[in-house]
């Protein structure tokens, strides 16, 4: 899939992607991080930040008008820079937000990108601020729509597009603006306006931003996320299909002496241990950091800085590779409240993620269920919905299972040999088990990944079982079982009771099957089995006793 | 606080501490991990694993034993490694773990590792294997204590005694184990038989061993966790009060072209992004490494290996100084199922915690609470004995808030303004906050650290909802309020209605005051305060009627 011969996408993961950007001076895979670079003042050159790994880097466009003005044209912006590679170019509307004013046109400062040989492109647009008023934001939205269309009409000497997304805090204007925006052709699409939210730590309006406007943009085209760069937000950001980033904070950061991390950030001052392996933190120590002059102090932090961002874009990128981004997702999502509250959010979009999210893998991996939020994973989602669509009873009795540790069920441990030591039983009844990851396997599914090749953590069960207990009887009501044997181990009895009481209130008979041990169960297999099957012909006798009752005058 | 004049605690977090273990070759700074050199092939040399920042080294003294005789007395350890500072041995144990016997008798053994130099010496002890029968471990665990009584008898010109605990699945046995070593003048103290555990993935059963030779050794000693080095599971380790770890996994694995990471293991043929930024991950790429020849790619790989252990190191140190050891623990527990359930297991001792975790700080930060577990930390957990054992209610009327998010709640926000607009209320009545952190906080105890200073995720009350309101109800029974008015703006009604039908049950008069938004019950504050101050005069009048009808004859 090639999106307008500029993006292709290699590999998914959630709304998370791989793919390779074709730019006039040579591929940039993403997803990936564009360091901004002041033409007038490189803290670290642009030259060592591509070593680090970085394939391309972004430069402010109004700041070399204003300080080379046509001479750029000349020099161009890769002169001006000292590098050869892809280079984006800004507008000037991070100034225009800042400052409230540019002392440029927006069509002047779109053609000055061309004419300076900028690789990627962008209009002046209006970036959407927190208290612009409704009416006021759909006008700046108009406007930079507006901007857009001119924009498009221009020849553009191979310089990519890209089209900016307004409208903040108003999903329904940053819908409208996505969608709009797709009407004309761009190269990419870049969601603006997050810098506020990221400042005030509301990661939650990060999410619908970027949600919003993805889901109202071509699913295929690249998206750009403006002025977010922190590591914390970089894996649920590119979860949610986000490409490219951009940020300064390196350099700002290490301004004010702080040290960025995966899990956050530090001051300099706070710091026993330098965070990190990179070619600063294994060289210095934080006290020598400390008594450095504080322009070489500074300049080690950015190039920490740097290589921080740049090692969790490379465990994006693998992670995404390996299909483990959920798993990256929820792990960080307990570094910082404000990234748990973000990650709750973004869990609201489940079932769009099922939609894309791959179902089957090249190498199939394990999947990890570590507490309740777990459940909402694409596998998860997509399973309910095949029970709810696809999935036929053919008995009207269900044996149900608790999860045994042993995977598949029907080819290890007890429920395979419950299955072996009678043969007909599933040409007779349907049995499932009662799983934490995924509430209820029917065990003919078990060989589906990832249905046997998941671990739950024991957390799993206790934060969600009110949540299990329901689609479990959810899946007997709605599949209209008329009985059911639990056969169970571990399960806390109130659960096993309130399973009872909710199925018996709708009608259905209710068994259960209290075994030891799983241990013992299994040692002593064959009267396992035969407790279960004794319970199973009790059952069955009195469905058959109701029905006949029914039937009778 | 020093142990034996060879160890001091210089700060505490939770059960970890950063110390300094004084060895006749220098300080070693802890926690630490002291990597295991093979003397006869060092993959990495003992020179460079020094540069990168271990203070120690651990070698074997069997090996030594069998491969130089008494050519070793000469040579010695330091010799032999060809480093300086402190070295440990082993003494094959490990060997007869795996063998099932040694050629050599223990105390020859023991004292051979002081003719050759070693600065930290252990005796030959027997580890106990997960399969052996309790009687086999009790005589084997005597056996253990017998050889240690003997060791400790023997003159060690300067060599740290280390006494092995064992015991393994058999707690009791742990317990005694420790308990006896106790009375034995050891110098440190180090846990046995994780290994087996940890290749398991059994980290709960990690949890258990360790925190039962924690509690029963001197809290002042040092402790050794044997054969436990994955990144994984030492922020945990160290939680539980771990100071010394060894590993020979940064070899084992390399020559598995297994790749360590902070959050796993991954095998080098998956890679497409190396997960670091090491002088090995920022000079190769995977592919890179996957053509090397195969010892170099070895030698790389381990070399990445260590760079990855001593990070992790580092990074608990830091969290150890800015008291974030928590955060730490709980964000790593959602790296891996097994790793969820040993947090859990782990929360079981948070009493244990609570007495040893400094209550205050010099340098006092805010805390995180992510999910339902952070409500164990130790601050928390202290808090609720406070209110068990020393909070006096004042009044039995109670004035109850839902959590605003402005704090301390006596100096911003709307608990402010409602104290302020009725001046004389804190002389009347008991006002205080439900909180999804502390679950009730006094208001007057705002001021105490961290009661003030917390950031909940929204998960925190969705997770813990039913335990919150068991809290709140068991504190307005057992402070024998006879009336509560809660002023909420958010809670579920659910939840609220819940806690109304508890409390009268009890025979409390509950009355709710249900607010519009925070932010409009703040901005008119006054109209808000009157409404509560009105329900607080009707509940007043009830109660009062209420003595009355009790006192009329």
């Amino acid at each position: 899939m090639v999106w307008n011969e500029v993006f292709e996408i290699e590999e998914i993961d959630i709304f998370g992607r791989r793919g390779k950007l074709y730019t006039r001076r040579g591929v940039v895979e993403t997803p990936t991080l564009t360091p901004v670079i002041n033409p007038s003042r490189q803290i670290i050159s642009a030259k060592r930040i591509k070593e680090i790994g970085f394939p391309m880097l972004i430069t402010n466009s109004y700041i070399i008008k204003r300080n080379y003005g046509d001479l750029a044209k000349e020099l161009t912006v890769h002169g001006i820079l000292g590098v050869d590679g892809p280079v984006y170019t800004d507008s000037g509307a991070y100034q225009l937000l800042v400052y409230g004013k540019v002392e440029v046109s927006p069509l002047e400062i779109f053609t000055y990108q061309i004419e300076i040989g900028s690789d990627v492109g962008v209009i002046l647009d209006i970036p959407t601020r927190r208290e612009t008023p409704f009416q006021q934001a759909r006008a700046e939205v108009e406007e930079t729509l507006k901007r857009l269309r001119e924009a498009a009409q221009v020849d553009r000497k191979g310089m990519l597009l890209v089209a900016p997304i307004q409208g903040g805090v108003h999903t329904s204007l940053v819908a409208y603006s996505a969608r709009q925006a797709s009407q004309i052709p761009a190269d990419l699409y870049a969601v603006g306006g997050p810098t506020q939210f990221m400042e005030e730590y509301d990661y939650e309006e990060v999410v619908r931003l970027v949600m919003t406007a993805r889901l109202n943009l071509p699913w295929g085209a690249p998206l750009h996320l403006f002025g977010a760069g922190h590591p914390l937000i970089l894996p649920l950001a590119v979860a949610m299909g986000v490409d490219v980033f951009d940020s300064a904070s390196y350099a700002l950061y290490a301004r004010n002496n702080r040290i960025i991390t995966s899990r956050g950030t530090l001051r300099l001052q706070d710091v026993e241990e330098l965070p990190c392996s990179c070619p600063v933190c294994s060289k210095y120590t934080a006290r020598e950091l400390r008594e450095l002059p504080s322009q070489e102090r500074v300049e080690l932090i950015a190039l920490h800085n740097l290589y921080v961002i740049w090692e969790e874009i490379k465990r994006i990128k693998q992670a995404i590779h390996e299909g483990r981004l959920w798993e990256l997702v929820e792990e960080k999502a307990r570094a910082h409240p404000a990234l748990t509250n973000a990650f709750r959010e973004f869990l609201r979009y489940s079932e769009f993620f099922a939609k894309i999210h791959p179902s089957t893998r090249s190498n199939p991996r394990g999947i990890f269920f570590l507490g309740a939020p777990s459940r909402y994973r694409p596998e998860v989602v997509r399973h309910v919905n095949r029970l709810k669509t696809r999935y036929k009873s053919r008995s009207d009795i269900l044996i149900l299972f608790e999860e045994t540790p042993q995977k598949p069920f029907t080819r290890f441990g007890l429920i395979k040999e419950f299955l072996t030591n009678a043969m007909s039983i599933l040409s007779e009844y349907d049995v499932a088990v009662i799983s934490p990851a995924f509430s209820i396997i029917p065990v003919e599914l078990d060989g589906f990944y990832p249905l046997s090749q998941y671990e739950a953590s024991r957390l799993v069960f206790e934060e969600a079982k009110d949540e299990i207990l329901a689609d479990v009887v959810w899946f007997i009501l709605n599949k209209a079982y008329r009985g059911v044997v639990l056969a169970y181990y571990s399960l806390p009895s109130k659960f096993v009771r309130k399973m009872g009481n909710k199925l018996r209130d709708e009608g259905v008979i209710f068994m259960e099957v209290s075994l030891p041990s799983y241990e013992k169960a299994l040692s002593e297999h064959e009267k396992t089995s035969k407790k279960i099957l004794d319970a199973v012909a009790i059952l069955k006798g009195m469905i058959t006793r109701d029905r006949q009752e029914a039937l009778s005058p």
